[in-house]
């Protein structure tokens, strides 16, 4: 009778689950204050437990205050007088903050693998090294030793900061000292930390477009009123910047996400000047700037501050893995210490043991022999998928002439919007898995395009691709003639 | 001319350094817009440099736009357009958020460590055992060989999840699946998610007083009105709620920190009930239930609620150890998908190398067998304290009963308020570590009282302690009489 109104839950031990009965049966007023329980001889017989299992779960009852026992008169339900009502669902969940309702709004467009197992798949990921991965291993092992169990530098492991103060001066251009540098969780979190600093619910925030969808996202759900300006192949347009007055301008000028867009040197300095004449902030996301196949990259946007409002962004997701959630913000002056504190209140402080590796591998220049390494193996299967792309897809597709980075965008000259879900369905049926890139942007592109992660496949790999996304366009052609 | 405006900064190879100092000079307008900068071999011997240098500087400059160079007119400044007046810094910092605003208001009140080196240092630090730091390492070095390198779950390493549900059943009595379990970066992050979830500017939040000083700070940052209710022998005084009819409740039922006080039975359901009648949501801070000197602790608040409403929070920073950054969120299922995108949003998820370690290390049982023995030792120099301080300090001290935790609260006697300073300071003297308990109260109590942490302590060393307290009491009672 017990059992069939409370059923045995099914998890831990059978004293906890009894236990668990037992209680949810007082609170909802089954058992009433000052009743006694069954005898726990009896009680076992009619559930078919041992008795050790009722007598367990009683001294339980008791630990817990819901019962006292006395020698003479058994087990007796504790004297709580709970509330009418107490145990019945709430009439309605209680109300939220605007943030949530936000959240709500925001749908869940999160831009996932197809499916697990294609052979070419074409997804964005970063590039991946087995050997590094062991090194790395190994230096998390050392580090494990010799981080120290306390509460990590909220700003940051010192070292680390130091490390990554000197290799930015020696790569981007950047100059600060490590009092600058912010330890962060990756670039989502520099984000979520830069918005609390500088934006109010209500302010606009310019994003370009495309853009990383996370950044449109958790900027809409910080409460920014975001808008997008165009990029175009010297990246952001900043002519159109003047109409907005944004209190943050966020840009990726290295290597603009998607796009694949440099910033031109006469843009930037346009920037620079349309922020200082508006009083907007910058956070200039490098995320990418490591993968350039050029001789040396355009140094950082953050080079050419010198008024304090660039906040420059770094990670270490694409360079190393993005399991390992570092990254860093570059702070100007005036607002370090709201930064700094923004962090702290937001999670203390990243955990120790892999900002100790970090510093290592990068003190032991392992980092950039590993960046150097990763570069050149990235030239190669880019130059192997555009001669494929160009070889079996020839005039059907425009390749975008980009630089940097770890993917291709290509536009589509024979595919028309409305045929896009048939082409991805004829790439997962040939198991290539192809991205739409309008996903992207506010505005879509006139024409469809593409975007081919190549870092992750090998040459082999990427040679085929080609040859498979020239067969699923034939395809496509022929269901369209056939059609007619 | 050039260098003694413009002074190399030393970092980073000399060519570099020449490189930054030549884009000064042209941002600067310095050199104008098509003027021939020197031949190379001129500006080595004016610079005392050798021409290598001056070439490869000169090659940046042409690498990042800044300057062309042809046969026969040499390396010229790039056609670029500086609006007057683009390198001064900014007449004003651009604004900032009312979020900033409200950080700098609150000052920097964090309790740190007194000073470094004391050898009776009776600061709250967790407990800590070398032998388990090991045993994680190890941990820690086969997960990071088996995490992979793609971004984490942002709810959290499923089979972490997983391991947190089972544990919660079998120790805490909170049922929940896997799917309700967020994985967060310790209890901070908990807050800081939670409070998005939940409350807006101006909304009220209930704490306790007293209550952890962070949890203040960060919701007082966040914007909410932050009242405090009185606590005492049974928690939380749950009559004073009614009257402010708070968005937030936060409370620390299992050890009230930093009193120490078990929130009873009757106080729980009286709080449940009023949240339940007020439309509140609670954030249950579960920080410190293992280490309870009773046979079972008191199962969580979370246990006894079944209208979802209850936020229950539990952190690694405790039963393991800070630099970890690792806590959970046990979701109410009403608000499950806010508080994950809310974390998503904010850091895209933990690491994963630490979250499967810690798997690992919660399904080997070694973490409740390292719980059990460190309970055990707790326990040991939590006697050996009191003891001493009963031998040494007799009446001039009165110990608060508690059956948990980290630390011990005494209430002194014999001092007062102003002469807390100078007890501290003949604590630093004997190197003696004494911290006051009144910062964590936001209307302290009337005696002045100590909160030492005994954790990290020996037994012979806390032994020593009980003494040098009361001979700092003897040398204040001394200096009072001397001055008559």
């Amino acid at each position: 009778m017990l059992l069939s109104k409370y059923p045995l839950d099914g998890r831990g031990a059978l004293y906890e689950q009894l236990a668990r009965v037992l209680k949810r049966a007082i609170v909802d007023g089954h058992f009433h204050p000052g009743e006694r329980l069954p005898a726990t001889r009896a009680l076992a017989e009619t559930l078919n437990l041992s008795r050790n299992t009722v007598m367990t779960a009683y001294e339980i009852l008791r630990a817990e205050q819901l019962t006292t026992s006395h020698e003479r008169s058994g087990t007796q339900v504790a004297d709580i007088s709970l509330p009418p009502g107490f145990t019945s669902p709430p009439a309605a969940v209680p109300p939220q903050s605007r943030y949530a309702a936000r959240l709500r709004r925001l749908g869940s467009n999160t831009l996932g693998r197809l499916r697990d197992g294609l052979r070419y798949d074409l997804h964005c990921d970063p590039p991946f090294d087995l050997d590094m991965v062991r090194s790395w291993s190994r230096k998390l092992a050392a580090a494990s030793r010799v981080a120290g169990p306390q509460y990590p530098d909220s700003q940051g492991f010192p070292p680390l900061r130091v490390a990554i103060a000197e290799y930015l001066a020696r790569r981007r251009g950047v100059m600060c000292s490590e009092s600058d540098v912010l330890i962060v969780g990756g670039t989502q979190q520099a984000i979520s930390i830069a918005a609390r600093a500088v934006v109010d619910e209500g302010d606009t925030v310019v994003i370009e477009d495309p853009h990383y969808l996370f950044l449109m996202q958790s900027l809409t759900a910080h409460g920014a009123r975001v808008v997008s300006v165009r990029t175009d192949e010297s990246g952001m347009v900043t002519g159109e910047l003047a109409r907005h007055r944004a209190r943050l301008i966020c840009v990726s000028p290295s290597d603009q996400f998607p796009s694949g867009a440099v910033m031109s040197l006469e843009r930037r300095v346009e920037l620079l000047d349309i922020a200082a004449r508006q009083g907007s902030w910058i956070l200039e996301d490098d995320y990418n700037s490591e993968f350039h196949f050029r001789e040396r990259p355009l140094a950082a946007l953050r080079s050419l501050d010198f008024s304090g409002r660039v906040i420059y962004v770094g990670t270490f997701s694409k360079t190393l893995f993005p399991s390992l959630r570092l990254g860093f913000i570059v702070c100007p002056p005036g607002i370090r210490d709201d930064l700094c504190r923004a962090k702290r209140f937001d999670d203390l402080g990243s955990p120790t043991v892999e900002q100790a590796a970090l510093a290592a591998f990068m003190r032991s220049r392992q980092f950039e022999k590993y960046l150097r390494q990763t570069v050149g193996e990235l030239e190669h299967r880019r130059a192997v998928l555009m001669s494929s792309l160009r070889r079996h897809c020839g005039e059907r597709i425009v390749v975008q002439e980009t630089h940097a980075g770890t993917h291709l965008v290509i536009w589509l000259q024979t595919v028309r919007y409305p045929q896009l879900t048939r082409l991805i369905e004829l790439g997962v049926g040939r198991s290539l898995g192809l991205y739409p890139i309008h996903f992207y942007y506010r505005n879509p592109p006139e024409r469809p395009g593409l975007i081919l992660g190549y870092a992750a496949l090998s040459a082999e790999a990427l040679d085929r691709a080609g040859a498979l996304l020239a067969q699923c366009l034939n395809d496509l052609e022929d269901e369209g003639r056939g059609r007619r």
